[in-house]
């Protein structure tokens, strides 16, 4: 169900023709109210798509009445030109759905650095606004795709008479701040929008800013939240902020698991650390070194790799006492050898957890990866982004 | 002739048993004099190993009388034990060759986290003892490969009477500070411990530390640099710096053309920097990026992944007003489209110039990389290290 599991929204996704492939290409998501608040949170690449500089204006006073999205192009460095594009996508959207331009948020992906063929795009908006249904999510989120394999949706129900449904897209470029993706999550709770902001931001910060596929950081990312209010129940703003963390990780971990050409999903995880974000820096230098991912791929535990990426970070710890484990075998113990590394089978499924304790507090993190194999190698060699 | 086409240096590469291959994986290099001055610059990795930690104390009063090296073992990760096998190696070789236990270096390079198996290390540099000869470099050069293909070699013969000789290897984990590999640079001109050490960090200043293959840093890297004197010739100080520059240059891109798996040679040269610093950190970042490596693997001029890449470097620039060329083809020029990417051939051959201009400043750097590739998976998928 997706963006449409909440009341008060309909969607569409339609064929517009920006594809080659001739698959769906463009996406509307209407809130229909009663109310319009949104948040959005987007990119730290200095280099930001033409969207995400109009989103990033439209939803800044906590209103948004409509998301356009395309695949099949990132408007992306196309300059002012590019800019006044993805205007004129909202302008479009919002005479056709009847709402302010200024409430009408654009995302695009695809190749950087090509304009987009704005009269495929317009028609596209034409025909999605006549396909507009309260179960248009399921095609909505497919026509966000590019080289995904499976849609990515998420739904939570409140017993208190509340839903979020989300929808996302992002299969490369997934790093931090945030995880390179197009997200957009409706619900018809009744929460204002500084309180939908700051709930994004938490669940973002725990979620899509902890996956880290390939180090690369797109120019695109976008996520946004709209709420209709349409359940009529305010929920309880601790239990939504979870909810909504939930529905990020539930679609982080399914953007991971379809992530260009990977074979194994790891959970690096970093415990023992003087503070949270020592934990991090330490986990994520781990999940961005190809050497360890290219061992993860021939099912090689080799922690050699994993101290050699951890002894880069200017983290408070010890070298001399450290413990490393794979999949719950300690292989590395208070710096010396641990377990042989042929007691830990990585042939068994997908799932990889490599587990650093450094000895120097209580404070842990964990970065979502995966491994580097030669399908992404394939990928991304031959597909333009 | 590498490390022997100086006066007064002898070396052997002999086959211990380490390698499994039965190759060659054990070398010596033996000064005898008049001089004995050295310096050397090490891994900046925190878990450095024991041939690293007992090198930089051996190396510290600027004199060394003989280097031992092996493949087949990095012996790193292997607690104290792992640095007693690092010393006994040094005792054994002072033995051998009649010089103190403090003046060996140690160099090791293969698996991390496995002990050596000393009976085998001891009896190859009791073998190699027995074959030091002045003709001895080539065999050197070979026992110290791992994954390489090709020795490094590289002379410099000064029309006043002096030589610099090194031997390199190094075919993958090639990062910064410094590149991860072993060096040993042997010279017969007069010249003092300290001039040697600065010499030797400016030279690895401008190559290694700018050689960046993968990003990954070693626990191993090692480059040395030992003075005999025997020429009787003191150079100016700044010609033997520029020498000794120019024979780390040639080794570096030995390394990098030999780098595991790779089809292209990239420099990534950053231009109208306002500072050095800013100029080697967008370059980084941009010989970095898996996707950049990618797409030139592809044979895709992918300025967009060029500009994705900067766009995560807080420099000082404006990314509006940025230029991006490809083996001079200028395809994005002050924040808009340019050329178009099919002016650009990167099927010719292996070599690519990557040239961004930020128009903030009149600083550049460059930094040399190489591109990713199957084969630079399917290496380090089935080869630990």
């Amino acid at each position: 169900m997706s963006v449409t599991a909440a009341k008060g929204f309909v969607a569409a996704g339609v064929i517009a023709g920006l594809k080659a492939s001739g698959r769906p290409d463009l996406a509307l998501v209407v809130n229909s109210g009663p109310d319009a608040h949104a948040a959005g949170v987007f990119t730290s690449n200095r280099f930001q798509a033409a969207p995400v500089t109009w989103s990033r204006q439209a939803v800044a006073d906590g209103r948004l009445a409509a998301v356009v999205l395309n695949s099949g192009g990132a408007n992306a460095c196309t300059g002012s030109a590019g800019f006044d594009d993805a205007k004129k996508m909202a302008e479009w959207t919002g005479a056709e759905v009847g709402c302010a331009t200024d409430d009408v948020a654009v995302c695009s992906t695809g190749l950087i650095g090509a304009r987009l063929p704005m009269d495929a795009v317009l028609t596209g908006i034409e025909l999605a606004a006549q396909d507009l249904a309260n179960t248009g999510g399921a095609s909505a989120a497919e026509a966000i795709l590019t080289t995904d394999t499976v849609t990515k949706v998420e739904v939570h129900t409140s017993p208190d008479g509340w839903t979020i449904g989300g929808m996302a897209k992002g299969a490369g470029m997934l790093a931090p701040a945030l995880a390179t993706m197009l997200v957009v999550i409706t619900t018809d709770a009744v929460v204002e929008a500084a309180q939908l902001d700051e709930a994004l931001r938490t669940a973002t910060g725990f979620t899509f800013d902890r996956t880290d596929s390939d180090g690369c950081m797109s120019t695109n990312d976008t996520v946004l939240v709209l709420s209709s209010g349409a359940s009529g129940v305010a929920p309880d703003a601790a239990e939504f902020s979870e909810a909504l963390t939930g529905v990020c990780a539930s679609l982080a971990k399914q953007l991971l698991a379809d992530a260009e050409g990977s074979a194994h999903d790891i959970e690096v995880r970093v415990e023992g650390a003087a503070t949270e974000a020592d934990a991090l820096a330490v986990a994520r230098a781990i999940a961005r070194s190809n050497l360890f991912k290219c061992a993860i791929f021939g099912n090689d535990p080799n922690w050699g790799r994993v101290l050699a990426s951890a002894g880069t970070v200017p983290a408070d710890y010890d070298p001399e006492h450290v413990d490393v484990a794979f999949n719950g075998v300690r292989v590395f113990v208070d710096g010396q050898l641990g377990a042989d590394r042929s007691e830990v089978d990585l042939k068994k499924g997908r799932e990889v957890l490599v587990e650093v304790n450094l000895h120097a507090g209580d404070a842990a993190a964990a970065i979502w990866t995966n491994d580097l194999t030669y399908d992404y190698v394939k990928e991304n060699a031959e597909y333009s982004t």
